[in-house]
Formats: C-alpha cells, sequence, structure tokens
C-alpha cells in the first residue's frame, strides 16, 4: 500500500529522554496553574504529523494511544486543515448557536451529511452533545422519560401535581424515579454524577463521590486463546446473561436501560462474543428494556467496522448509540419515535454539542470514505494481530491473553509488568496506552498502515527483549 | 459613542411573520431527525451581525438574548474571525488533545494569557470542561474529594480496602460519599445528573430523572423597588442564611459545599444583596463547607464586572467560581492547592475542555479590552435601567419588578403575559429571551450600545401598546 501520508517521518527518533530539558522545564511551569501528574507527554503539535507524534524536546513517536483513541485520520491531516478553513467553520467557531433553540440555517444539511450518514442501521435521530460522558448521561435520561411514560400510559398524560412538586423535591417516587440504568462490572461510561455511576472499572474514579444505588452484571471474563476455552467461554457468557435477567427482574431499583460497551476499553479491553451481544438484545428486548451500546471508543471504524456493533449482526437494532472520541464530538443516535420525550425543554441544554466539532465530523467521514478505511484497519489490524501471535509464541509471558481478532487494529495484550512496559516503549519510539490493571491497549489511528505496524511491531520486541 | 461595528444593519427589519415561508420549509425538513419543539428561531448566521441576528426569510432582529446570554461579542466578529482562522486555532481544531494527558506544549501560555487572565481575585487555578453543567460537577467532584481528604486526616492518608471495595458498589459511607451539595430554591445549575440534582427551577427540567437526596435552601424573595421594601428584604435575607446554616448543621446528608448564582437566571432574574452574599461567605468559612459561585450565565461582562460577584466586595474569595457561555469554554477557577484532589486521574476526563474554545475565550478577553466593554456595559446598563424605569411608571403593569440596577445589562422585569410578550417582540424587531414565570429577561451582548438600547426601549413601548 502507499503510505496516506507522504510527509510522515520514516520512522521514530528518540533523542533525549522523555519527558527532555524542554519538556520538564514546560511542565514545572504548566503545573502552577494546571494539574499535570496525569501528564504523559507534552505534545508540539504543529510538528506531529500523520501516526507520529513530537515533543517538545524533537522526540518523534510512532503513536498507537492518539489521544486516548480520539485521534482518527492523524495529526495535520491536510483534508481537516481545510474543512478548518471553511467559512462554515469560521461561521461555527465565531457564531456558536444554541442549537435547540436557534440552529443554522443548514443544520438539518450538516446532520445528514455528516454524523447521520453513518448512522447505526435503524436509528435515524440524532442529540448532540458534548463528549462521552453527557453524550451516555443524555441517553440514560431519554431512557428514564421512555419508561415512566410507557408506566403513565403514553405521552398524552399529562404530570401530575404530586409528580411535579416531588421532582422539585428530588423525591422518589413520583417525581424523581426510582428507576436505575444496568451496566457491566469492568465498565467505563464516563466520570460525571450519572455515567460515573455506571462506571464501574476503577475505584480511583470513583472514590468519594456519591452515587446512585443501581446494580451492575457480570462482564464474561472470556479466556484466551478462545479456540482453547470454548466451552468455559460460552458458559461465562450464559451465567452473565443469566446474572442480567435476574437484576433486571429482581433488582431493587429496576433497570429501564442496559448500558454495555462492544469492547469494554478502559477496563481492561475486554471482549465477548457476537452471540452474546444477540441475547443480550433479545432479553433486554423480552423484559421492556432498553439496550445503550456505548460506542464512544469503538466507534467510528478501528474495530475493522465503522460501529463495532455491527461485527454483532443484530436483526434488531439496539435502542441507542452512543459516541465521541474519534467523532471528534458527541451525541446518541435513536430510531424509535418515543425516544423522544414526550414535551420540548425535557432533553435540552443551551449549547447542545458544538457545530465546529460537527463539521469536523463531516470531514472525518469524508476522509475516511475517500481513504477506505475501515477496510484499511480490518486488513492492517489481521496483519499486526498475527505478528504479535508470533511474539507471542517467542516470548512468553509478554504477551499474554492477546484478543481482538477480526476486530481491527483494536488489539490488546496483557503484560505482568504493564507500566514499565508502556514506560519503556517511549525510548523505543513508540507511545502506547495501557487499560485495566494489565493490559497494553492498541489504539493507532486508521491511517496506521503495514509499514506502521512493521515499526510497532519491533519496537514490541524490543522492548520484550529489553528486560 | 462611535459605534463597535460599522458594518451592522440601521435598525430591526421584519419582512415576514416569523417563522416566515424559508423557515418552515426547513424546520420540517430539519424535524425529521433532530428535535425541533424548542426550536425559537431558525437562523442564517452568515448573515447576522454585530447585535442583530438574521433569519432564513431575511428577517432581522435587534438581538437581546444572545444565544442564552452566550454571544459575548457580537455576531461575524472580525476579531474573532482573525483568530478562527491563526494557526494555533486549526492545530487545536484538528488536532484535538487529551489535554490531561498530553497537553500541548504552550498550554501553560494559553490559559496564561486567556482563561487565567480574567480569574477571579484569589483563585489561581483552572479545570477545564465542556460546558456548564461538567463545570459545574467537576467543581461539585472536586468539594465531595476535598472534604473526605479531611475526614481522612489529610492528603497522605491512604484510600483502604473498604473504602475501595465499596465505592465500586456505589455504596455509602466507605467508598461513595453520604455527603451533598446545597443549592438554592429556584437555582439552575445544569442538567445532568448531579448538577440536576441540585437544579431547582422547573419541574419540567426534573421530571422522572433520579436526584440525589441533597438540600434546598430558600433563595431571599427580594420586593421591588428595593428602597420602599428594605426592611422586609433585609429580614428575607437574614431568614434565608439562617435556614442556611441550619440546613448545614441538620440535613442528613451533610453538605459540604453551596452552590450559588450571583443572579438566578433561569430561575427568574433573581437578584440578593452583597450583603446577604457577604454573610453566606462567613457562613461557608465557619462551617468549613466550600462557597462555589455559578458564574454560568453571569459571568465575562454582563454585570457591569467582569465577574458578578466581584459586586459583593469580598474579602475572602469563594472557593470555587465556575464559569460557561460567554467565555464559549468552560471549567471551574480555585485557589486552594487542596482542591487539587491527593492523587492523579480522581479529576480527569478525555478531553478535559477543548483549546480551540480556549483559543477564541482568549480572543473575546482581548476584544474585551480593547473596546473597554466591561465599561461599556456598566455604562449602557444604567442607561437602559433609567429608560425601562420610565416605561414602568408609564405602562403600569407591564414592566413590574424591574431589577438589575447597577448590574450593567442584566436587567429583568416581570410581565403577566411574559409567553405572549415574547411572541410580540419578534414582530416589533427585537429577539428577547424570558426566565423563570414571568420575567421578561435582558442579556444583550457586551457591545451593545446607547443606540441599540433606543431601539430596544421603542420596541417595549410598542409591545406595551400593543395589547
Amino acid at each position: 500500500m502507499a503510505p496516506f501520508y507522504s510527509s510522515e517521518p520514516k520512522g521514530p527518533s528518540v533523542k533525549t529522554k522523555i519527558p527532555g530539558p524542554k519538556a520538564k522545564a514546560a511542565i514545572t511551569e504548566l503545573d502552577k496553574v494546571f494539574d499535570t501528574r496525569s501528564l504523559n507527554m507534552l505534545t508540539d503539535y504543529n510538528k506531529s504529523v500523520g501516526n507520529y507524534i513530537v515533543d517538545p524536546d524533537g522526540n518523534v513517536l510512532l503513536d498507537v494511544y492518539a489521544q486516548i483513541a480520539s485521534i482518527p485520520v492523524g495529526y495535520n491531516n491536510p483534508a481537516l486543515r481545510e474543512a478548518a478553513l471553511s467559512d462554515d467553520m469560521i461561521s461555527s467557531l465565531i457564531n456558536r448557536p444554541a442549537l435547540g433553540n436557534f440552529p443554522p440555517t443548514d443544520w438539518a444539511n450538516v446532520l445528514k451529511t455528516g454524523i447521520l450518514k453513518v448512522a447505526p442501521k435503524g436509528l435515524n435521530q440524532v442529540f448532540t452533545a458534548m463528549a462521552g460522558s453527557d453524550a451516555n448521561e443524555t441517553a440514560y435520561k431519554a431512557a428514564f422519560m421512555w419508561r415512566r411514560q410507557h408506566e403513565r400510559g403514553g405521552a398524552h398524560v399529562e404530570f401530575t401535581e404530586e409528580e411535579m412538586a416531588s421532582a422539585m423535591l428530588n423525591k422518589t417516587p413520583e417525581g424523581s424515579s426510582e428507576l436505575s440504568i444496568m451496566s457491566f462490572k469492568t465498565s467505563f461510561h464516563g466520570r460525571l454524577f450519572g455515567s460515573l455511576s455506571t462506571t464501574r472499572s476503577k475505584p480511583i474514579h470513583k472514590l468519594d463521590i456519591p452515587a446512585f444505588d443501581w446494580p451492575q452484571a457480570t462482564f464474561p471474563a472470556l479466556k484466551y486463546p478462545l479456540e482453547k476455552h470454548a466451552e468455559e467461554n460460552v458458559a461465562a457468557e450464559q451465567a452473565a446473561l443469566q446474572e442480567v435477567e435476574h437484576l433486571i427482574l429482581n433488582y431493587h431499583v429496576p433497570p429501564c436501560a442496559v448500558v454495555v460497551e462492544p469492547i469494554q476499553s478502559e477496563g481492561g479491553d475486554n471482549h465477548a462474543s457476537p452471540a452474546f451481544f444477540r441475547d443480550l438484545r433479545a432479553l433486554t428486548r423480552k423484559h421492556n428494556v432498553l439496550l445503550i451500546v456505548d460506542e464512544v471508543q469503538t466507534g467510528v471504524g478501528a474495530t475493522g467496522k465503522f460501529w463495532a456493533h455491527e461485527h454483532w449482526n443484530l436483526e434488531d437494532p439496539p435502542d441507542m448509540v452512543t459516541f465521541s472520541k474519534k467523532a471528534q464530538t458527541a451525541g446518541y443516535y435513536f430510531g424509535n419515535p418515543e425516544l423522544r420525550p414526550n414535551k420540548p425543554y425535557r432533553q435540552f441544554n443551551t449549547w447542545m454539542g458544538d457545530p465546529a466539532r460537527a463539521l469536523l465530523f463531516r470531514a472525518i467521514i469524508d476522509e475516511i470514505e475517500r481513504l477506505d478505511l475501515v477496510s484499511n484497519t480490518a486488513r492492517v489490524g489481521d496483519y499486526l494481530y498475527s505478528k504479535i501471535e508470533a511474539l507471542a509464541a517467542k516470548y512468553p509471558g509478554q504477551f499474554e491473553n492477546l484478543r481482538g481478532k477480526g476486530r481491527g487494529t483494536f488489539i490488546a495484550f496483557d503484560n505482568p509488568r504493564r507500566d514499565e512496559f508502556l514506560a519503556r516503549a517511549k525510548g523505543f519510539g513508540v507511545n502506547i496506552g495501557g487499560s485495566g490493571q494489565w493490559a497494553v491497549r492498541l489504539r493507532p489511528m486508521l491511517i496506521f498502515q503495514e509499514h506502521h505496524a512493521d515499526i510497532l511491531v519491533e519496537a514490541l520486541e524490543n522492548i520484550a527483549k529489553s528486560w
């Protein structure tokens, strides 16, 4: 394949320890006004290009973390630059609308030629938001309103005085709902109060923050290699589904929706089979509980499909699908008109997203189509997976539980010294992220090609040899 | 004063009923994919300029609603256009960083020459967010972490196994906190799950959405004109403060912070005196409860000060101040280093704001300084207030409870047929918003001048005469 970027470096170039002297000085300065304790690497975005991230000391790394899986088509992508310079973009930036009240004349067109052009099958409407957390939370709100509307007997039934009065007091059951959102253990759905209540990845995310008494079901812990553990894995998935059903029927705060990631990402790259998800859809349908698929990290092409849940071949689509990260904007898709609340201003806020970011997503979609990038991730992912499979055989214990086969470049493995593994990676010229407790998660951009995979695999081998 | 905009229309121009035929057709199209029931007016942002908003049918209205108080320096402001075309802006748009992990090399500089340049007195650090709701929610999270850290005995005390285990179960009291945020009745602080629990403006915002059992205190209901009701108003404020203290000491879920708007905006433009707020600061200090000032709507110049709480002349600054809307970005300021959580990744998310919007705020701040716009709102506000005071005398019952004297252009009055008043306003060439049940709230941009005030007052009089 010809390189997508003609201006990319030939490979990484590590000149100093990271952080180098220039980065260190800048970090000291930044820390006075901005918490830098989670800082990974100060970045010179002007010099970064394509798959390569550059730091202030001139270190050039192959970036397979990509701003926590958020850069879709490369740093300083020329097509995005062109979109950034368009009249529409400038207007959106300097005349930011309150979208619910004063949408721009061409908003329908921006949605149809952008966000909605890639809407998952069966979902033809969108509510725009700002980031993954509020995309999920607005989807949850839609679920609560939908369920209560059913309980009341339909959209035409007016709220009672008691409901309105008790809602103002944050009181259940009349006003505020005594309902819940079910999520899975080791899931991540965001860090605001509602989304954090469904997030179950790590205590550090949740400690000290008030949370709703909502249920969590076990996510099947598959064993690898899959083909060696087929029976156990089916049993784990069946047990998880039984737990879901049990919680739906018995949890003391009844769930009106189940939220699930196609691949649990922050929680450690945990997969389940398409059959599991098809059964989960059937189960939620059976009990009149909504299924919300959180594609914040899995969406937009990296898994070899535009949406990861396309791998499930569902006949009955999810009720809502949330997105953010590589979309560079956020929100949720839905199809069922009943998921529009029965009155205006129930699902509303001042900005309701950012048209500038919606325009950028449109340019990203065009770029994905132009370069056929979803096919690219499928093909390069297979190539990369087989190379790491070979490494795993050669270096036992270092590339454990390799997973993500047939899921594009959305590949991960476990390493017992994971944090040190990630730290050493920089010295070998690659920027990699982790997930869960032990996982090394690969999140290359969609423009990651075979020749980048070769560089990555060489670096992975060098790390493995360095212990 | 010379006009700030040479290219503004001389005045409004209403050619059709609003919505006109072109708008109606576009709304029908938009509604297929996007809920349009809260739509106020479809807008042609390319033709809008300065204080004037233009619709697809060519209707030109003086805009004193300004995208729900969110447009600071006029539509299609040339200085903002220049900022939008800068290399920094383009890079921020197309290379969106995960700010906590990979901040841009010059991020400290962007903060210091922008967001932090206007930091409220005593507050020299910032946590950036996306919109008002998450600005408040991240401030609340900081408050919970701060209080629990005190309870544990300091930043050095490690979390216990019990705390970590119970946090993962959303359980109190060890992991999730049994603590609350106190807000005031008729307040508005956002619509995500935590912020909505503190929002107390209208049932439609809250119905069916699960909420935390958090306390609300009465906000003093001042009577107008203030000088005629001085004694009653002092009594109302004292009673409110006593209720705050009572709730701090006795509410069964103890508050770790009180959140308050300098002027309750969505809730109906409710004011309190500087003395009330000084006492509230003293009371919260006395009981070791944080004071969070929500300046999402009041901040950035419209009240005749850059921050509305500057009117209070506090010696002891608020613990946190949140911002959004006219800043075109969002977040919260703080000073106390103890409000940085004791460990990294406790207050974190992928994007942590948007540098493109931070660069825009920097350009807005420069424009405010260049044109001395805070002085402008103070002076024009006084001018406008006195004109409406005259209208109130001339048309009894139509401009009731006029308020916002000495608060720049942040002026409101009550009208018993408010919704119809706002609808008629469009026919007379002005776009105005409401708040609370009866209030007509004026939210002109900072570039609103005396000649615009004259046009607005003429329109207000025409509406009054039209009944």
